[in-house]
């Protein structure tokens, strides 16, 4: 199933009235307009292969219809994701629930859609049918070098199954950690990993790189083994220049500032890329910006001022993933909101007048630093966002051209009402 | 000193032009503009009289000039904020740092700034010079009955005072709690604030009501005897029908849903008014919407909507006051901030689209009632506030002005620049 | 499988000899010994059915071996676990997970091995099979009143099911809530709610009770419609007389007075039960006093405290329970952890010198308050415990028995390797 | 005032049947107790100068009578709670709050009660009255290098007298952060305090150490400087040997795992010393100990086993010190209590059976971890730690004995009951 392009056009023409009105109006309001336009359309926010099922929690999982039964699938569904948006233009794999069959048809289907593959995620957080240890006690922290090997191995495996997708980067979230106090000694599970991913590191073709995601808590609720950025700086720097750090914006304790974390990991050379979500009161994995936009906002706005001053292309400096769990809302429908909340932090942050506010804290006027913020924030951004989708051939509202099409109705016709994504 | 009404004129002046364009815009975009600045004209939030100087920490304070030094120059300091901003039109004092020596004077004065008297606010967390009893183990749940007799009749003296300055409200607030496990015998503390209300209770004028402020922690570090919304029902229920529960936005545990604590105390009948602030770890008291701003606006979605389902006025059904401090910024320009943050949170849940989001609601269309909310909150509201403010001789731009003037130089000129507002 | 007594008399024996030297020592120092191991044989904690298989996450689960698969062997392994510390002599089922086909077996079952049927646990969080209606969007709390009246149904067969086991409590656990902002009508939920639970209410027989478990979040991410104690004491208060709330102790915000909440809901004589669990971060249901024992003990300070100003008898005046999950643990010795870790707190508060308190508190002597409550958690208890359990039967060491008899080597033997607790 | 030796002895004599009877019993229960006693002997926790008068918070503080005018009072406290407990042998003074008029008589004095100096402490947080640069915005961070070089200027004669007085140490913690977002630059923030910090590193004699000390937030918030373990570790790498973290128990976010910091830094290498406190919420400052005891001794044995790991001394290896703030009780009470908790956590730890927990680690048996742990924690030190005070002429009951002598009654017959301790 592929959306045509006369179907995006003639919904645009319906819109077209009202939005040439607004653009016009907010190209008068804002100098500059054609530079920040630019950067959206580069800009690429890669979907993971998981998002496309209904996620669940522990109490349970309300399957919704139609969702991708296989990888070819997935491809399908991220395709008609990115023909809405055009922000969508990348897929991240999930291994083992990824693996591919035939790599070249892959290849030429995702191609065919205009989407690359981006990061690849490696799987040591379940057992699988197969596999000749457990990782319930952990993988590359495991104070059995065998389970270590096993899961070092899937890792370069992994990163195998990429070379031949054409992805450049490795993430490797570990749910490595303890429950309970006295389970784990912390420096020997410290220890343990770092050589577990200096064997992985050691695999890494040239121009590849590792990003080594931190996250506080969950699945074990003691201690993580790599908790924190801290930790993950940590393991990046003693393992070399090809490793970074990711941050998933989930992954946090209560309150911490991530915008901080993004710009001194950007000092640091070592931030890697971003796992957008939104959330509450742990790793809830809502839609990003749907519960602090504004944080959104101030992190594009460390990440805007960070590249800038390291020289950094935003489009391909770092990598842009979305890391979400469907539970209420069509997959679909989610992620084109995700991807809306995620381009408009992003165009904020490009309205950010620089100069004033870099003069606003030489003077320590903070007072005025707010307001240079805030005016960015306040402004309404979306036409902005549109012009750019418009202008590469996206469709002017794509949630609502999801539903005119009745893609989610085709999608059951043609899967099933009772499906379950690979993985989930 | 005072703001000329031509001072007003001439700065509005220049911004006529672009903000005629902008609200033109706005007026064609959105239906119904002219009922929603009937409102915004109508709605005032009062300023607390201890906002007016520079606030500090346990660990010092950095004095800014030109602050308030008695009680006239708190009116007058507001004077200057409603003048610029037209909706600050009360004061909320403090007793016993706002006593008045002349009160036919101080109303009238405050008379001649269109000021009125909010809620009144006691105090029994700090020890006054002439204190027969201390505070230090608490006041209205103190075990001796001679400490509660004090604080009793220091809140009937705030009562008293409040009456012949025309105030209608007093808010209690009470440090009251436990810094350590075993200090206090939680349903003794209970019973004995109860009593001490119900005997400021009884001493309450027909049409006064008491708010009865819920605190988590701080700065009792253990347990507080008015810890959650919960507790401060319980009192508020047991007291009798003019006992409310007052909202502080600062005052609640990591990640609480202040907007489902609003509704339900509205569902209730006991919502009885705010403390506007904002916060990222604790009683940060920083400037409203600095931090959390989609939160700010979520809680405006439950009030127009609850307030509208009871028949509630907006303006005068609950007591709106900004609770603030003002450590880093000028406190004039950091209360423009905030009354400015608060009334476009206000404005952005009147344009929300009611009818469309009880239908989403009515069918779990989630996706749906994200995008109703969001397509208010991403509206730029500035031009509509603004508009409001200049019908009713307010400033375009209350900040600019205010720097445009030197109101803190002249203020600084005239009272010096060494100064500390009373209670501070 | 069944314990035999001369196994636990044999164990017992190679133990006396150190037991007896601990026990004397201990009661030379403490006065009333006696008393106190009275109300400890006295004191029954129950065993939900769901916690005797390997818990997991929602990124996956590591299973143990031989692990209960009906209802009758997981009434057997309470049954080992009673045998081994005489203080579990109660199951609290779950339906659907637990529906008996022949009411007088089970209880003949359970009766032979000294069990009582403790609350009767409904299920609306997930969907089963054969459901008309899905609970994706809530049960109780649901927008259409269909879902409701199938979510009501089931909780009156619940209780049709408890009165023909002989149980007289129903808890009412609601994953209801919202992932979102806008996606919820707070006060239409919470009064859908309640009129689904007043339907519920009316159907208990006399002399039973129903609970209302509050908690803060997960499954749900935004709100929960029986969100915190406040919620479940409003609604257990326009119930009527026969409900109560439960306190889960993994169901509140991030530094969370819970010890005061109990004192309060007994003060208000709307305490009805406990699930003892410990945690770090959220809803982490990891065993009991594993992470924070002096909370568990400050509870249980309350709970003595309060239970006797009301009269009440600590053994059956309010529910006790565990609810746990064991993700990295054997089932059941995480339970004789958890029975073990609770039994000593309940015995420090009744070491507390309850006079010499009062006396402390009424002169705010702080500093002697806490030597007073630390110097009864600083005692070592286990002797005391100990003492208990020999009494009635039990294994002096019962984490040490179950090991030596090899009693998961057993099950493993009869029920498998590869085996999945029912419900989970 | 001093505490006369035949005050102790009278009074010990009293507790002697008691205690040797308790001694003997752990004694038969417990192996190596003589090298457990030798390190208590050894261990001595420093007291802040700041420590000894009654604290408060931004809302008030209540003092009690008697507290030191002056550092030879100050010095006089200290002395008299060494006499006592023989466990608290070192003061670390704060600059300018302590600054010594003639140095050999301050040391002189010191040494008469037995007392070293510990690290030394600067103030950049608050404006002296003779300054000519603020800290309103900072102090090393500042974008102002004069206020920079006013900071580093002032950390450098901190040094010089910790020289003078024959301390090793400076502890720099640093409030500098930002109230609100955009008011920094994050990395010119942390280039400026690198900046700073290598100009005071250059001044650091041979043999001093430098503790970075790290805060979350507190009395900025919005960001911090130095805010968590991960930029203070940052630092002091790139600073160099003589630069270490110091961990506050008190400066984290919710639920942060402190132990497993702890680990880390010291397999870094780079743990340099505690402050130690309890909290509950924020940087609550209470007495150690007396919230999270369990959290108190899972730190302890991590420093235990990692310090023997390393080859360093307990005693020597880091730096110990109480950071607390007294704002109810008696501060020497307070400190007693402190000074006992930390003894017996360290006890605790000491008594944990290393060898079996290495084994159960190895064998992921974490009910056995656990097991383990608890073992250790459920034992009744307090016999352990009396012995130890007992064998250097300390008393056998600091609390009571210091209550029986009247000393707070006879401070304030000697220093008045209005008194403010100098820097409170």
């Amino acid at each position: 199933m592929r959306i045509e392009k006369d179907q995006i056009e003639a919904h645009n023409e319906l819109a077209a009235v009202k939005h040439k009105r607004k653009f016009a109006f907010m190209s008068e309001e804002i100098e500059g307009l054609e530079g920040i336009i630019e950067k959206l359309i580069k800009f690429q926010i890669a979907i993971p292969s998981w998002a496309l099922g209904t996620g669940g929690t522990r109490f349970g999982r309300f399957s919704g219809g139609g969702e991708p039964g296989n990888l070819e699938e997935k491809i399908q569904d991220i395709g008609l994701l990115h023909a809405l948006n055009r922000s969508s233009g990348a897929i991240s794999l999930h291994i083992p629930w990824d693996i591919p069959t035939d790599y070249d048809a892959i290849k030429s289907l995702a191609s065919s859609y205009d989407l690359k593959f981006d990061a690849m995620n490696s799987n040591t957080f379940q057992d699988q049918a197969d596999q000749a240890y457990s990782y319930k006690f952990g993988s590359l922290q495991h104070v059995d070098k065998g389970v270590r090997q096993q899961a070092i191995d899937h890792n370069i495996e992994v990163i195998r199954q990429g070379v031949a997708l054409g992805s450049s980067a490795l993430t490797v979230w570990l749910a490595d950690g303890s429950c309970f106090p006295g389970q784990l000694n912390f420096r020997g599970a410290f220890q343990n990993t770092l050589e577990s991913l200096e064997e992985i590191y050691a695999a890494l073709p040239d121009e590849w790189k590792i990003f080594v995601e931190y996250k506080a808590f969950e699945p074990n609720f003691y201690s993580t083994t790599v908790g924190d950025w801290g930790q993950s700086l940590l393991y990046a720097t003693k393992l070399g220049p090809k490793a970074y750090t990711l941050v998933d914006l989930g992954h946090h304790l209560p309150n911490a500032n991530i915008e901080q974390i993004v710009s001194l990991l950007l000092m640091e050379g070592k931030l890697g890329g971003f796992h957008f979500n939104d959330s509450k009161y742990g790793d809830d994995d809502l839609t990003a910006g749907s519960m602090k936009p504004y944080q959104l906002f101030l992190i594009f706005n460390e990440l805007v001022e960070g590249m800038d001053a390291k020289g950094m292309d935003h489009a391909t400096g770092l990598g842009w993933m979305i890391d979400a769990s469907h539970n209420v809302k069509d997959p679909l429908e989610d992620l084109i909101q995700s991807v809306e909340a995620i381009m408009l932090a992003y165009t904020q942050a490009l309205l950010i007048d620089r100069k004033a506010l870099l003069a606003a804290q030489q003077e320590n006027d903070v007072a005025k630093c707010q307001e240079i913020l805030q005016d960015a924030f306040r402004t309404d951004a979306r036409a902005i966002v549109q012009e750019a989708r418009l202008r590469t051939g996206g469709a002017a509202n794509p949630i609502q051209l999801f539903r005119e099409l009745k893609i989610r109705e085709k999608l059951i016709g043609s899967r099933g009402l009772k499906t379950v994504a690979t993985g989930l």
